[in-house]
């Protein structure tokens, strides 16, 4: 079945759930009037519907291959591609002097969604140059911003991350890729890395690589590393692209899905490059390209369920099984209460977690602006969250998508394996899930809680005022927050870290669980008596009860987790 | 690495939590001495460590294939299905008169739980001979045992079970095909069956294919169905194979995973077949070989758990990532808390699945002596739950494990992914869960709550006595028991049955927790002070409190979910 681009979701989103009108007031968003705002959303979602969605299958069958060291992309992505770059999708939040319209990452966070639920494997790409072009935003030299970023914005080449090596995964201080200085202020760089996404394809005249190294003499660990741009092709001033660079494509591996999208393992091989943000300050100039990235993710992994939602719903109208249970039904499965259980959880959930990744996405428009540093730290707090509920989401609603299509969900033909075999990637890289949860209970709680505290200040005081006219699904909302603020309370406490670890992917989905019930209380008041209200009563009602035990488990502690041996788990 | 059938576990299983002695104490199963019980596990699990599990791959990347009408199988698959066959393990609980052993189903429910570990695309195929040996035992006519049992007892022949239609899923009473009686007491069977598993293939001389359809002038629905065997070739009066029957592979599906089993669309074009039991009695006696197959599906969910288990720890207990952050730690990822859960996570809830299907398995064996009605109820009440809650833990488990290794997980070459992709269509196939939860809300609650209360009284009964030594392990599963019993009073309290379909989903997972609780208390009182104790306390403090998010659920009723229109779900 097509694919439909939830537009007009955004637009309820942005006016009655994260307030996107209190970012475009500022001044430096002049040019995001509700009028370009509603066209930008309406033409992408025309891109996607049309253009992109069209694609997704011929990545699956036709995986990305090497021939020759050089990589040939899918049927079809290399149009699909092209109407992303020169419809000017690529970066729609770059800044304008250097091509960019200089939207909100609200806007961007969108668009991202509804392109990965068209076809996951092709977004990738420009998600990732999404992420370069912010690193060199922030950290690049003028002269290396002029170079690059209109290329990159227009989409004429492409940005990789390169922080992988196969001894350095999540612990990126282990990597022992090299940098030495030439003269004329280049270096020579030289390494392996792997799992690099669309590290090398035929779809953009360049691809340029941002690449962790360590200089001559660089103290060992994360403190030790810098940051280089590699360009496949060493580019001319004048911008034009010419001699190649010593950056090889070793392989490319095979993958449960997203096979449209090249993972490769290149060598680079006394390869020039440039130094990006200072000497051994490369951590933290990846680390504005993985934020940027982890909300991206999230967003992906959110497309991807209403991808998948989108399908099964069009199974179930469409499958007529048994007698219907109800009157007046619609003789299709979706008469059936557990089949219409299904479709209900996958639409709450993909509400609750798009309104995750929305606010995060405010928050930090609101941090480059008036929301100063609160609302960065909103922002910070947010951002594991996104990743890690909007990836666990799409994998959870894609799963339950092949559930709802019976015995076909397991054939290929259908499709719906594809969504979970292709979205089962995302909670793994960027940094893991599991990291997403140790980042929030440890750097994101070294507030004390403070960031968590006024987030959930603003729900329950939004459900103290929501009590007076649905009192039913106000209540269970405010208790669970009280809930997860004891838990939070609990946390800070902790002064031993492996206390907060043991129960952090728990916490984080418990989190994640109280946020959603927020979420849609705020659309139930908005719409009150209508469809969001009911949906807003399932999820509060079915789902939200789940944040209790999830929140238990977070505060059990690590005693009795260490307690159970390695020799235990081997018994 | 090296799968290894976890032989000691069901040791334990028998001798400190289900109790087999009890049922090998009766004297139909004189036969099955300790020292039978423990050469039958450890032989079965040689051959599944040394001959099955080395096809598990092979059966993955060459996937069975129809050429020129004929099903070719994957390499290494023929002669561990020989392995199978010659070994007597098709049917270690078939009669004796006609060449089984007799043993008791427990013992089958484990060697089908490690089998599946080891490759279960390949073990699928005896697990089907065996629900047709019993359906067969039960419904057949002494001729047709006679002519039949030998050989598929044997495994010179496999069976297959024809129940789905393109227009007939779940809803088997909407199926066409059609039986026209002969004169030489035979019939004419003429129609198309699809999701045929093994329904054609090169490992066995013939394939007995037992099929649902209809008389001339049967009624419609469900009623109007007979049961028909109907072989590949037609067996001469000396058991050896004749000419080919009107039986035609019109093609196999594409699937996400389980590409070692061939699955088929069957054409029956005037195929002569001989009635099963009584005209029109076709659905009685095919649940027969259904319910048995329930339990099958189940410890393959739990089986398949049990190899990603393995594989995951190995791979955790290898990697190495980081600094410790425990003192005195391995130096491997299983010293970071988030790791350590996800394995704890996965050992706890293959062992609440397995005691589960294990305590299923023995009312089965209870219920067929000494035990009677009272057993044969917990039996058909543990079936669905069994079914459902041990696919489940496969596929959580097996999602799990590739969440263990990381980006490597997402790698096929890895083998993580495989556990996943084939395990994926066990909570659809032999009813899916969603048909599993129905049953038991609706059928297995027919009396009034009476087995689940027995079963409830059993838990609390044995928590009341734990209190004693271990109170803060028994205290939660005696309480997490009352819960359960409010919920079954609330369900069994509901006339309109929707208002229990509409949570029976939650319901079953929530039943499963309670009785995983209750089966880990059991484990941690035979094991005081020791590894079983601390994976106990593990699961009750972490993973038995979502019990009650799961029964708030159950008890939500159904108007809120159909007040959800499928208007609203398209909206």
């Amino acid at each position: 079945m097509a694919y439909r681009a939830p537009v007009d979701e955004f637009r309820f989103m942005f006016d009655h759930v994260v307030d996107l009108a209190a970012v475009t007031a500022e001044a430096r968003f002049a040019e995001a009037t509700p009028d370009t705002v509603e066209a930008v959303l309406t033409e992408a979602g025309r891109v996607c519907d049309e253009v992109l969605a069209p694609t997704r299958r011929d990545g699956d069958l036709s995986a990305a291959r090497l021939e020759n060291g050089v990589v040939r992309t899918s049927p079809g992505f290399d149009g699909a591609y092209r109407a992303i770059a020169e419809g000017g999708w690529v970066a729609v939040s770059a800044g304008e002097a250097q091509g960019g319209m200089g939207l909100p990452a609200a806007l961007t966070t969108a668009i991202n969604d509804m392109m990965s639920g068209a076809n996951l494997a092709l977004q990738l790409c420009p998600l990732l140059t999404q992420g370069q072009i912010e690193a060199l935003e922030h950290h690049a030299s003028a002269e290396m911003q002029a170079l690059y970023l209109p290329k990159l914005i227009s989409g004429e080449w492409t940005g990789t991350m390169n922080l992988t090596e196969a001894q350095a995964g999540s612990d990126v201080g282990a990597l022992r890729s090299r940098a030495e200085p030439e003269d004329d202020g280049s270096y020579r760089i030289s390494g392996q890395k792997i799992y690099i996404s669309w590290g090398d394809h035929d779809l953009a005249e360049n691809v340029c690589h941002l690449v962790l190294a360590r200089l001559p003499g660089a103290e060992a660990g994360t403190r030790g590393i810098s940051l280089f741009m590699v360009p496949k092709y060493l580019p001319k001033e004048d911008g034009s692209v010419g001699a190649a660079n010593g950056v090889r494509t070793v392989s490319l591996e095979h993958k449960m899905g997203l096979h449209g999208s090249p993972t490769a393992v290149l060598s680079f091989e006394d390869a020039k490059g440039w130094l990006v943000g200072p000497e051994h300050g490369g951590m933290k100039a990846m680390f504005t390209m993985m934020n940027n990235a982890r909300l991206g993710v999230g967003a992906q992994g959110i497309g991807v369920a209403e991808g998948a939602y989108q399908h099964a719903l069009a199974y179930a109208m469409d499958r007529t099984q048994g007698r219907s249970p109800v009157e007046n039904g619609t003789g299709s499965i979706v008469d059936h209460a557990d089949v219409r259980r299904m479709l209900a959880t996958m639409k709450a959930e993909i509400f609750a977690a798009r309104a995750i990744a929305m606010a995060c996405a405010v928050a930090i428009d609101r941090g480059r602006g008036a929301g100063g540093a609160e609302a960065q730290a909103r922002a910070a707090l947010l951002t594991p969250i996104a990743k890690a509920f909007g990836t666990e989401t799409g994998i959870a609603v894609s799963d339950l998508g092949i559930q709802v299509h019976g015995g076909m969900g397991f054939v290929e033909e259908t499709g719906a394996a594809q969504f979970l075999r292709d979205v089962r990637v995302t909670s793994i890289y960027e940094g893991t899930n599991g990291i997403q949860a140790m980042d929030l209970v440890a750097r994101k709680m070294a507030d004390g809680g403070e960031a968590a505290f006024a987030l959930l200040d603003e729900v329950e005081a939004f459900a103290e005022t929501a009590r007076e006219h649905l009192p039913d699904l106000a209540a269970p909302v405010w208790e669970a927050a009280e809930t997860l603020r004891e838990t939070v309370e609990w946390l800070v406490g902790q002064g031993d870290l492996n206390a907060r670890f043991a129960g952090s992917m728990p916490f984080l989905k418990g989190f994640a669980r109280v946020l959603g019930g927020y979420y849609h209380l705020r659309a139930a008041v908005a719409e009150s008596g209508g469809a969001r209200e009911r949906l807003a009563r399932f999820y509060i009602m079915r789902l939200l009860p789940e944040h209790a035990g999830l929140l238990a488990h977070a505060r059990a502690g690590a005693e009795d987790l260490y307690a159970l041996t390695p020799d235990d788990l081997a018994a």
